[in-house]
């Protein structure tokens, strides 16, 4: 089928359904197809915009009539993986989710939040709050992303620690299947044994397995203050101590553990003007520690307080400084935030989002730089990021007097470098971006053959005829 | 194949696996073959204990070679659904993981605990506490049921409420597929992207998809301090309000919020000697309500006291104690578990285990309690549970002067009653005993064809020959 004929077909199915839409012309297609660094460029036959599940349980059966045609869902295009994007001029149909994007319903006393799958991550945060309850998840791109997105992505975040990922926070799903039938487990329950575990199908599955079109989200109860501190360590390893004893000392309230090299914040500084550094000490690694308690805010401040001043004896820290306001807080979080971009403006750099246990976090990063630092003179490695929970961001900017064009060439070289010594230690290759198509070989590569069987073994029972976004996660 | 043949085939086995031994004898397969309650009498052609998991895996292979021959899994016989009980005198085979039950690892900087699947939940429980870490999940059996069978069944209990079900617990599995092939998915990592959640498959799937062999879990600090109370209150909406205070007050420390009605707690006082009802008022229900807090004792004591203040100035609580010891605390538990034994020596009572949204439960409860008692005159309903969780074991006790023989005959009646509004409801008619086979029936009636057929879709895949726990879960 040619894409003029799919257009045609297209055109038919919104005479039958005329709330449903779709885009053909390149220039409106763009927003859809562009990857939002331009990392992916990408070309499909149209964008469809669906505006209720029967809109997308139709769009399905087109694509099952229609061969070779398949669906490439699509929440805030926010996937650092490829995963959201089409690359087949002819066959390909994006399914924007944007226009499905209703807060349907909150039970504060059930703590459950109901909403279609194209809900802004920040719009389900503010209803939550609204209602006097926490969504806990929080990304960079929680202005952009939407639900169904981040839960077949199982996006991850700053507050995983605490209250895992997105998928840990699914309580109930609906989503259209392969042969265009709604499969409805939208049931707002915490207990429910009475089958196989169907919704964690779609959890980090980056839409290949059906189209998520609405969920039942958990909410918790609101911790009663937030106490943030910025403090500079002698290494990961104390950093590690240190967060032993604030989990003992508050009796696990810690919801963020965020590790940072001297050379992330001196670029944050360098390149992002809003950017403040509370302490002046010379240290060679910072780390932002936030508690959420069920104390009130001075006390909750006082046992941050306890916390560092038995870690400074202890020579677990070297310096810090607590937030004693609101403003002072963010302005912590600002440091932590600007990192990316900052190190973006800096020149190359090739990244690695990994894990390994939380217990191997130092370990991994005297390994990796070591051998970083050996493979190319002059690199500079910036691993930073979600150490209470094992996930290390671990960059490699280029040296400084090297060309960047130059650098980027190494790329794969580096990968091999992180991704065996990751392997090595039992770790794994994406903490919490996925595999899209920009981690699908190296994926393969080292997945055991059982597993991926396995994988391949879900997928052709639940899309045999391969409509739902092929090429990505699994060949 | 003739169960003398599997013998044959399994004597051979075991001289080239020396480790690997068998029962066949009927009255030492008797344990493994007997319900607990003796509600179900298996059959079997042997019972195999392995002791590895290249046992297991050699097992999984001789089931494939031998025409019929299938495998039930079993991990401590504690289950009340069927599930873990074999019946075919033939061609089956109970694999029963009780000798594969070491704690293999503690690492209690990454808060995890590595394990054989035949583990016992207490031997868990007191490793993480060796090791100053809690392992949450707590149940009635937990001096015999064993992980394996926990995470098949995704088990529940009294602290879902704040830490969730079994497979909430688990992080990493090993599981050996109906090829014979052993899928390493033992990763203990808080994050990882790579793929379909592949280790979801197996919980809550009662054995039918594979055998888990080992597992990583998850452990949590410890909590500082654990306060309970057990308090009277006027109807169980009164104690949903009383929920949501503790939670607001406490910021989200609540870890048990137990309901049971006066004639649970009068059944507890007069069957079981020990039990002390620590209030003298004459209150139609019960709650037993536990915080487990980041605060110092005294100061978790004194939060309980103003939580049970001012819900006795909102009329939420009509009299309460607050646990002065270790022991007083013991005695409140005493009562809510003493429950279920002392209901069956009051007579016949036909069960129920379900959920609904926790905002539902007292509709749920008036609704179901007016239908079973305009069905029969004089039953009396025993409503108590984890109602923090949605979850009411919906018991009804035959009326005093029935037989109780001819009560029981009603049980399909009362099964249909409750189960009707449960669904209506929107709730699950097995919260956390699972399928088996005494809820199979009853699944198949009210699950959509559209989730029935997504399981048996999952089934084919994984196990096409139908070797693992046959009849069991789906059909």
């Amino acid at each position: 089928m040619s894409a003029k004929e799919l257009h045609t077909a297209l055109e038919r199915l919104c005479k039958e359904r005329p709330d449903l839409r779709f885009l053909s012309d390149n220039e409106e297609m763009t927003p859809y197809l562009r990857e939002w660094r331009d990392a992916y460029r990408g070309e499909a036959a149209a964008v469809a915009l669906p505006s209720s599940v029967e809109d997308v349980a139709a769009l399905v059966k087109l694509a099952r009539e229609c061969e070779g045609v398949h669906l490439v869902p699509q929440g805030g295009n926010t996937g650092l993986v490829g995963g959201q994007i089409a690359f087949d001029s002819e066959r390909a149909i994006t399914v924007s989710m944007a226009r499905m994007n209703r807060i349907l319903e909150i039970d504060p006393v059930n703590n459950t939040l109901t909403c279609e799958a194209g809900a802004l991550l920040a719009d389900v945060q503010a209803a939550a709050d609204d209602a006097g309850r926490l969504f806990p998840l929080s990304l960079a791109s929680q202005g952009s992303c939407r639900i169904g997105g981040v839960l077949s992505t199982n996006a991850g975040g700053c507050e995983v620690l605490r209250y895992g990922c997105a998928g840990d926070l699914l309580l109930g799903v609906e989503a259209i299947l392969a042969d265009g039938s709604v499969w409805d487990g939208m049931r707002p329950l915490r207990k429910d044994n009475t089958g196989y575990d169907l919704k964690r199908l779609f959890i980090g599955a980056e839409g290949t397995l059906g189209i998520i079109t609405r969920a039942v989200l958990r909410l918790f109860p609101k911790p009663r203050s937030t106490v943030c501190a910025f403090v500079g360590i002698a290494s990961p390893s104390a950093g590690l101590s240190l967060l032993q004893e604030a989990e003992e000392m508050s009796g696990g309230e810690v919801t963020a553990f965020e590790l940072m090299p001297r050379i992330a914040v001196d670029m944050a500084d360098r390149y992002t003007p809003a950017v403040r550094i509370p302490l002046e000490s010379d240290v060679p690694w910072y780390v932002l520690l936030e508690i959420s308690s069920s104390r009130e805010q001075k006390d909750a401040v006082e046992m941050m307080e306890n916390i560092l001043a038995r870690a400074f004896d202890k020579n677990l820290v070297l310096d810090g400084a607590v937030a004693n306001s609101k403003a002072q807080e963010e302005s912590f979080w600002l440091i932590r935030e600007s990192i990316p971009e900052s190190q973006k403006r800096d020149g190359g750099s090739i990244k690695h989002d990994v894990s390994v246990s939380v217990s191997r976090v130092p370990e991994f990063i005297e390994r990796a730089t070591e051998a970083s630092e050996k493979a190319l003179a002059g690199v500079r490695v910036v691993a930073f990021g979600h150490v209470g929970d094992g996930n290390i961001h671990f960059n490699v900017s280029q040296p400084v007097e090297m060309e960047r064009a130059a650098f980027m060439l190494e790329s794969e070289r580096f990968h091999r470098i992180v991704y065996d010594i990751t392997l090595d230690m039992g770790g794994s290759i994406s903490a919490e971006h996925g595999i899209g198509i920009a981690k699908l070989e190296e994926n393969a590569r080292h997945k055991s053959d059982t597993e991926q069987n396995l994988m391949r073994a879900l997928k052709r029972a639940l899309d045999p005829n391969g409509i739902f976004n092929p090429g990505k996660l699994i060949d």
